[in-house]
């Protein structure tokens, strides 16, 4: 395999060669969109500060927003012996444009290439996952409103304990995707951040303009300091897979929920048989297994952060190769935890509740705390209540009074969901997707 | 040990009593102060709802403040036999007002006393942390300008790269510590929500004023659907060791460097003798202890989120006893990152630097681009000059040119340490501290 | 504090010192006996190969098995000022016995001392685990033996799905500690080497006799090489924790279990009143605490070994001062798992288990395969069988036929639970506990 | 697709069954060589008890073994439409055989037959990486006693300590080895136990003699209990992950230790420029990437314990559908940690090491303890030697002997190298890999 590195007197070993490159190229290509940005935005820099003429830097845009197209329809792809996406991108300009394309790569080393590939396509992954997160919370409220008047016995130590609902339950879930939002946009704003200039990150003798990149490219701030720059990357995929673990507990935790309500020793929920698969040898089976592999990608994603923290923990700084592998970890997540939200929202569409559970007698004593608060209505102090119910309970002559008049802010009665959709635009506003959107199109123009 | 709970008919065997209450006086006591302050705000919202009378209230709130300043004076603690700091508390304000006292319980369940107490005590230690971050990237900005004259070779792949200085190194950690601040600023936010009037996790048929608790407590908002504020606990803690794990990688990762550019074959930087240990064998030694426990203290919180994710992984909604563990895993990772930040900034008030390294001639190739870049300069295209100097190397013709120019942002030759410096001010100014100073002032007032 | 390689000319500043003693004090004494051994082998060897008198060491090995005995009645402690266990007792011997104690540091370093003071804990703690888990294996079969006929509902993705029986599910967790118990014993085989004399990690140019020491301390064999002795710091507590992490995933899974078949929905068993704990708010509460925290405590026990490789991922070879550290994860794993052990026998003591569980009709189709072999025996092959009792449940006219007649190896029938005893006892009689003891009596006889 | 558990009522979701279905094939393929031996000791057993005809199990097994002729030439696919190995595989036959063909599920479940094949495949897996382990460690054997005599600096604390050499640092790593595979066997033993005739973890009421299939399949022992049986799911992965991640953890260590040796500060040993990469900015670079992603690679594998931890955490018992997940986890581990020891072979066969390295005066210090054991073999006690010494050195009166004389077993002078190949030797016998054979070759003779 040629490589930008190559010397006249050796080349690499094969066995070495193919353990190294491993699955580089299967990943790469996922990058070359936002490799061509880069290089765009780059090549305007360097015609801005001199180091491109102006025809060269004319010549090169063309070139790049044709690979570009080529990529946007899938024809892209990198050529047997070519070690990596910004050889091939470098190798396809010098082709055309000779010299013009020999110039491109002063002032940037491979190792800052990747990284704002990485910074731009998390990002751009990012704002994916977002917006599916919203989906579901759509989705998630309008269940919510809809069920708000079908009961759910709620339980503290898997013990039945006090009424809840499926207004309540599905707004829960619902509510959680804010916070998990926040997590998100933690991990957006440091990919938001311009590390191009950083060269292998000691920064180059060349006057680069990064403050030039960082707005051609609608990065929302540079890392300054080159040595952080380089720092970042592991840091940037740790933080995303940081925000995706986040929203996995939150369906991880609700997959859980929908196995044991499934259960027919709950029964609270059903899913459409088209939805469950049968046993090879219990003919009666109707198994929910679309909630329980949720439940358990979703478990898987929660170990990489600590995957992650594994294979950086005590490396020193500057650049290491297997910085490289965290690819790996990245790349299968997004689509992964994408792949698990869109799930999600089709179970969710089609989930069965059933309506009067708590007639069932043996859910009486969930409304044991009613007649404490009755008796506090009465005058009687709450912890001589608590006392005088007690004892009904122990001597059989307690009687649920199954009237529910919670009105409280966030309660069965008065769930709030107007609120919460109002949290979550806050949140989802606080993004900004827009200025990115509008610098890459202008950059494509 | 009698219990609220307590029944007549029967008592907990001693050895599950043991098993059961375990650490939890210990951790209890750190949340006295915050469980005082939650109770003020219930029983003020108590009364404006017409469950206290205006008078119990006045007699509640002075004796509360008086237990709040037994608190603050180290004389509080939980009696031999009572069960936590709720009963604890319960206990004094009933003995002293009788009726009044056995009224406060009203509306409020043990889960979301503990929970806003968590939800306080984690808020105001985050808050702790953050000024503790903010003092060490003062220091490291300072030490970053001090230093920037100071040359230091660069590493990729632990080869030596390209130059570097010690104002791009102590820089690049100081910026780091502005996302990590993100992340806390993230966490802070969970916190910053009021669980108050969830109860057991299913709200109270009592027309509870949560936004009042909200206001009265300072908190940012409410976590509205009561559900979710219970499905809150653990996630609050998970998303406080996540940000003290990513502040703990960026010191392990210093804490690294400094160990290996103190060992002899650095030889970067030393530590005074004063700060290093001996060895009971080897009368030479002077060993970097301090960074390498600093660097082990850090690894081991870079554990604390996957040790919660162990314990919550697959537990279906509703509280689990277990999340009572939790405190255990929160309280103490608080105390350490406390710890490590401090000795972090005491080690590296007295580290020494090691001025002239890169005029040793092993460090020669560390100048190679730049003699590329020479060439470009002169008109070579990139491609060209750096096969040029390759060949040179090869050929034992090539010498190196120390003459440095960097001057793009975040270089060796121009910090932006100013700007940096705005960037983190920015994000420090959003944590919004004095809304919440004020409304506690308030509310103590 | 004085230290062992104080110098004249400096001493070690009172912050750095706080921060790198840490908790070390309150853990070396919990290796005090086992340091009392080491240097009793240690001495008796130096003797052996002429670097000790006859005389002296016959006073030496008096005073040490003085300080043994102290240390057995529990007086022994660390003295305000002394840096560490085996300062302590060599600053013992020297008061006692001046020159002589000052020599039984040759040809050793604390790291080999403290290396088998870890070594001689662990292996002692390990049997004690052993033997705790042994215990409760013991328990399980008999209580698998009383319950065998009592029938429960058997689960696959948690819908009913085959009869089960007690008989089964109390065996199955006794089964499943003898591959815990494999586990045990690849610990117990790491923590049954012996690393001393390999002083710093590289040896020492005294002519010690290892396979002497080796065999006074009982050691199965010797750790050769002096650098993997060293290695084998930390990775002798991977190894230990992996084992406790293992026998915790036994017990966390038994103990959701428990928690499951307690819970009204399905109620299968029950704790007596007495193991319960109630509500601050539900008069009606009683619930399984133990169990909860039983699943919590394991669940965190499973995170330790992750805990340990963030430690040590990437250190290179040699004495790292954070492996310190990992006796504050060890040794309180060892205290945990301990209680658990303790706890779950005390708890499944006093189970309650329900007869008579699957008399209810909601459980008939947990007999559907016995329908379908019942018509294999018929003549019919399986796979149309299957379809034909698959459309009698459709169409509602499958009858359950309750009778049960399962007799083949391990089956509800045929639990051959003395085959799994004699499979344990095979296990535990290859730890080789005995040869330990003997050597461990003679040297302190 | 068509399943084995179709009903004609419904049909599963297109969505749903890509959700479900996942990368099953693709990892099924894998198992179809176990898969049909399985099927072989079944059939067999099943006419042993009269549940198949002589001349049925005749044709069966003829059948099997042609499909096994045809799985080892490669030529074996899971047709488009077909669920699984297992469907495929009894398709297969019905469609040759007819009626025997609908037989052979009598008294099996899917559940046991993917566990027999992952404990059949597991248990090959784990022989091939116990060989390789082997093949690793004589080639480091070699390398130790080849460079026995030259020295290297031993390091702790990252600083100077005392002398080690290339035949401590080789041989160290061998030992370690030793260790690992007792992990190895410990998870091997796991894998060979017999899971069939658990049927979907509640057994039969046909009367299968588990023995006889035990017997078949060369399996030391059956997991009697069947609930067991079931519940070795996961954990038989678990175990052969956490053996997979401790060799990992040897050779993370070693890589590290080349990464290091090999920067331009220690320049112990080096690697052939073809083995090595370049950059695309800075000509004059040889980065040992090789080492890099081997450390990196195998710090991925030292996470897969956790990641099925929390994936198992806290379900309950029975089987779930998310332990089919667990392939993807534990399959691509065997190839990895394969690939790996595979690409250490290659380069430490290439490794260099530099002879002279003590020479440097740098590394005077490293013999200040052999200046203490001078004194101490003139008489002078350890203690007061040490301090003398200590005193030397402050006064720069210190002067290196550079005379060795280490002669105790495992020293420098004294590596033990034979006896370390013999404790391998031991460890290896253990295994009994021959008896697996034996089985398997008469089964399918």
């Amino acid at each position: 395999m040629a490589k930008l590195w190559q010397k006249d007197n050796y080349s690499i070993n094969d066995k070495i060669e193919k353990f190294t490159v491993g699955r580089d190229p299967e990943f790469d290509v996922l990058l070359a969109e936002y490799d061509v940005l880069g290089s765009m935005a780059h090549t305007t820099m360097l015609e801005s500060v001199g180091l491109l003429e102006k025809e060269e830097l004319k010549e090169l845009l063309a070139e790049l927003k044709n690979i570009y197209a080529e990529i946007q329809s899938g024809d892209f792809e990198i050529e047997e012996g070519i070690e990596d996406v910004h050889s091939q991108v470098e190798l396809m300009l010098t082709r055309k444009l000779g010299e013009a394309g020999k110039k491109i790569h002063s002032g940037r080393s491979r190792n800052d290439q990747v990284l704002v590939d990485l910074k731009l396509f998390t990002r751009a992954k990012l704002q994916e996952v977002t917006e599916a997160v919203n989906h579901l919370f759509e989705l998630l409220i309008t269940l919510s409103n809809t069920h708000k008047d079908v009961l759910l016995p709620g339980y503290t130590h898997l013990q039945i304990a006090m009424p809840s609902s499926f207004g309540l339950w599905f707004g829960a879930y619902a509510e959680s995707l804010i916070d998990d939002t926040e997590m998100l946009q933690t991990a957006y704003r440091l990919a938001n951040k311009n590390p191009l200039g950083s060269g292998a990150g000691y920064g180059s003798s060349f006057p680069l303009n990064r403050t030039l990149t960082t707005r051609l490219l609608g990065f929302d701030n540079l890392h300054y300091n080159v040595v952080y720059a380089q720092m970042s990357r592991g840091k940037t995929e740790l933080f995303a897979v940081t925000a995706i673990a986040q929203i996995a507990s939150t369906l991880s935790r609700m997959a859980m929920d929908i196995c044991l309500y499934n259960s027919q020793n709950f029964g609270f929920i059903k899913l459409p048989d088209e939805m469950t698969t049968g046993s090879s040898i219990m003919p009666h089976k109707k198994n929910p297994d679309v909630a329980e592999l949720l439940r358990g990608k979703t478990n898987r994603l929660k170990g990489l952060p600590n995957e992650i923290m594994l294979v950086l923990s005590n490396l020193p700084s500057g650049y290491h190769r297997e910085m490289q592998l965290l690819k790996e970890v990245l790349m299968p997540a997004f689509d992964e935890i994408l792949n698990c939200l869109d799930i999600t929202h089709f179970m969710l569409s089609n989930i069965q509740v059933k309506e009067g559970i708590l007639e069932d007698p043996k859910y009486d004593l969930l409304f044991s705390v009613e007649r404490v608060n009755q008796l506090v209505l009465e005058g009687v102090p709450f912890r001589e209540a608590y006392k005088i119910i007690g004892n009904e309970i122990n001597s059989d002559t307690y009687a649920a009074n199954r009237d529910l008049a919670h009105s409280h802010e966030g309660s069965i009665g008065n769930l709030c969901n107007d609120q919460i959709t109002a949290m979550m635009d806050e949140v989802q506003g606080r993004f900004g997707f827009e200025k990115v959107k509008k610098a890459i199109d202008e950059l494509l123009s």
